[in-house]
């Protein structure tokens, strides 16, 4: 050993952000739901927002149809093609936009991972209305940067915090107001007065705006969800977040995309996909396919999610003492139960509980919240499952609750 | 506005990383490709590993018979079934593992991108022998990490440093030594006492080793190449990456994997992956195609891969005043060529060059270096085309040297 060399113990240990990272509240009971699987019980999935709707013909003929000869390499920023389909699309919407506009992501979560990275460094903030999609936690992680949460609340619908609660949480260091609407926990909607706050925060104090319109399409009774793509006061700062995973009930094919007319951030964002050469090329191909034939399918889509969230919230009131309010959108409710700690009812859910031979998968509530001890009694209900399973998951939760509290 | 507002005028400028984040030099210059070809002149793409060579027909049988109902999300870690197959593969190497061994990931970029977030924070170092994949910059710009480069030099072949040229660069914030083998851009294969070299500098000195091994079978002449998964004095400190882009040439399936014997960073990595929900699921039932019948198409890809390199190296040697070595393994070479600058020199080829209507595009060698002014005159050559096509780029680019000098 050459006399210089000085032991270093523990250089091979991980990373901080390794050991900081969440493991995944919705996936993270996997292990104990495979166990509770083999030993015979029925486990209904309520914890992933994974849809039972079959994804629409016409894409997987797109996919089957695939004829190149070789499976190469599209461009970074995607296939020309897709982003036309995406441009008319948006056009659809009343919302004009090129294709150079468009930057197609492997998944909405790439898109959330560019965005965050040509925006931030390490260090650095994001405003976010809290509970949020959890992996936001995850994605702010690896590119250390900090969510600060601003708290909504069960009791009053998660409804969008007053601006004091945002403008009074910003920093040197804050450097978007980050939002989903409709929401993926909580089914909310931002009204057009909200999203007219935070337009109005971001120009006074100079912010990106980062608008996660996944469930853009998910409105019920009527209501709709405004884009951030329809403020043209704030098209220099607005970056729109997308996936095709819900609309097309295709989460298994990772297509996603990131839109913003700020060419800058675009450039940015280019130079990052082009580090990862590419999205995937045949699932591109699907996404084509269902951005031309979205009209017939999204419809009866919409009315199945309405209907499935009516049985939901029917089976839900069943829980004395449950609090919870009828979702605007997308296709969560995060109820507030009458349990100690979701956490441990959830594990205890796959361990130790099974009605008529099925038990139900929830998703603990404090993973999507970033200020510790908040969401102890919520769970993350995704009604992704036909009538009667959900009526039966339903159920079979209702009794579990009651249960458990006789324990 | 409030009155505690304080307009922050650059807040909504880009990232430090976002700035510093190169643009590929394997892809920047496709706009002035794509003018070129307007204007009528045919470009032959010499600058991206992108093999005309067919996706075998297994694979493409393997995404037209994909028959799910719905194309749901996989395992975050990647289907066990292709998990098992990669198992039975490096078994077929004499290398055991265990599917839980493997994580599956978006190309062989998301497997570099985990391992570097795995093992390091900002700020922290990766030893790297230089000139290297280029896009590892990007990782590290993305990752806020920092590239190390210890030397190699075209004229000895990128034979691997000394080892003391390593060790004098090992610091506190050193986190692994990392390597591709055989190598993107140079062809270079690491001799069993080469890995050897670095297996003891990394037990010494308690560094991580990072094995970039997406070209394992592509070596020639008899060659052979040593995975790093062979050395069990180091099972806890290696992480091996590929993919399946080049060995089944399937470059747009974006399929790759990580491989570690060390538990916790296969636990963190899981982590990572969770946030990304998962890998696209067609293309991971063509690879499992791919991998249950390699040994049919294999073989006869490498022999082709060898018959183009000896084309490539026969061309070049007319170039007088050009330096390189035949390359041993993967399908690049990098040879200094008699220019001023190679940058200039890419960029002239497309915008004020043609020979028969004919120029050749080839990726500027400084992109594959972290010192400045390295590789000035050096291009990479990928040798990813046709005989006929390959000799005709070959001869127009020997053509376009001699024209280039009397300019």
């Amino acid at each position: 050993m050459p006399t210089n060399t000085k032991p270093q113990i523990h250089q091979t240990a991980l990373s901080g952000r390794a050991d900081e990272m969440q493991a995944s509240p919705i996936r993270r009971l996997v292990p104990l739901a495979d166990a509770a699987k083999k030993r015979g019980i029925k486990v209904y999935h309520l914890n992933i927002g994974q849809p039972d709707i079959a994804t629409p013909p016409e894409i997987m003929a797109a996919v089957h149809n695939f004829e190149e000869k070789v499976l190469a390499y599209g461009p970074s920023q995607g296939l020309l093609a897709l982003r036309e389909e995406i441009k008319k699309y948006f056009a659809h919407h009343g919302i004009t936009i090129t294709p150079d506009e468009v930057i197609v992501t492997t998944g909405g979560s790439e898109a959330i991972m560019f965005a965050l990275m040509a925006i931030g460094d390490a260090g650095d903030e994001i405003l976010i209305p809290e509970p949020f999609y959890t992996n936001y936690n995850g994605f702010a992680t690896m590119s250390a940067m900090k969510l600060v949460p601003v708290p909504t609340h069960v009791e009053d619908g998660f409804g969008i915090p007053a601006r004091a609660e945002f403008e009074k949480r910003i920093t040197p260091r804050t450097r978007a107001i980050m939002y989903c609407s409709p929401n993926n926990p909580t089914g909310a909607i931002l009204s057009h007065k909200d999203i007219e706050m935070i337009v109005q925060i971001a120009i006074e104090r100079n912010l990106w705006i980062m608008a996660d319109e996944v469930y853009r399409e998910f409105t019920y009774d009527g209501g709709h969800h405004t884009s951030i793509l329809s403020y043209p006061e704030v098209a220099d700062r607005a970056i729109m977040l997308d996936s095709i995973s819900k609309r097309f009930s295709a989460c298994g094919a990772r297509i996603g995309c990131m839109v913003s007319k700020n060419k800058k951030i675009m450039d940015a964002a280019l130079k990052f996909g082009q580090a990862r050469l590419c999205p995937p090329t045949i699932e591109q191909m699907g996404a084509i396919a269902g951005y031309q034939t979205i009209e017939k399918f999204l419809d009866s889509m919409i009315s199945e999610y309405q209907y499935r969230r009516d049985i939901v919230c029917e089976e839900l009131a069943h829980i004395p003492g449950a609090v919870f309010t009828k979702p605007a959108g997308a296709f969560y409710i995060m109820p507030k139960l009458p349990i100690d700690d979701a956490d441990k009812f959830a594990q205890w859910l796959l361990t130790n509980y099974s009605h008529e031979g099925a038990t139900v998968m929830v998703a603990p509530g404090d993973g999507f919240y970033a200020s510790p001890d908040k969401g102890k009694q919520e769970v993350r209900i995704a009604y992704v499952l036909k009538e009667a399973d959900l009526r039966q998951a339903m159920k079979t939760l209702v009794k579990a609750v009651e249960t458990y509290n006789k324990l």
